[in-house]
């Protein structure tokens, strides 16, 4: 899909919302939902998403739903960096398929580096659910 | 350096800002200052960074700073967008040498992916500065 196009309202961020698909959630409010990444580049990846934008990208997000994910985004960083103590911390956002954009809901991608630990394929293996579940539960214990 | 430090007053963005060494600027106010990377991994690889605050990274950047960079994030990506017609644009944020910041004062990358073009290395080949000029000025015409 290229950067122009329509919202479709069944992509997987949207499915996750409205809890036809299960995630392992981290926070949530009438805003905004942090969840672990199924498919994680490193232990504690995980994604900031609106819950009421249908903006597919950056380019197209209203400016109130942006500054709530851009702080949302720094919020859910820090209880990474303070849960699981990183040497470092990727923010990527990616913006149509060949930026690296798989899902068509705009999502931040917050993703810890540890040293020594190259970061895994994006959309590699699927990460194992109570595990993905514990290290949620480890970083909402910090937000 | 490590996520932990105190905010380095010579780092080499704090030059640019200061005007004591040349960048390709694209568009600078109070607040923000955008310009060309001076080491891009693609045509169009373009830099926002706060010119007030002495944040080295998201975790520690003020809430208001933090929504300012967004919303000229944003407001640059579009420009890119309008300017060069890539087929992709990737956001990215890298807090921590193991994350690959290599310049602590806080930065967000605007990058253009071009179809069957890979990105070159970060920190590898340094532009031409007329030609980062002329990219400049291009991306300035639509902002």
């Amino acid at each position: 899909m290229s950067l122009q196009g329509a919202y479709e309202a069944d992509n997987i961020f949207a499915r996750i919302i409205r809890g036809e698909i299960p995630s392992a959630k981290i926070y949530e409010d009438d805003d905004v939902l942090c969840f672990m990444d199924a498919f994680p580049q490193s232990k504690g990846h995980c994604l900031v998403i609106s819950k009421t934008s249908q903006a597919r990208n950056l380019l197209d997000v209203e400016a109130g739903v942006l500054a709530k994910l851009a702080a949302t985004t720094q919020r859910l960083a820090r209880a990474v960096v303070a849960a699981l103590n990183p040497d470092g911390v990727v923010i990527t956002q990616f913006n149509g398929a060949p930026a690296g954009q798989s899902v068509f809901h705009l999502h931040f991608h917050v993703i810890p580096r540890f040293d020594g630990a190259p970061l895994a394929r994006h959309g590699g293996g699927m990460a194992d659910a109570g595990e993905l579940k514990a290290l949620a539960a480890k970083i909402a214990a910090k937000l």
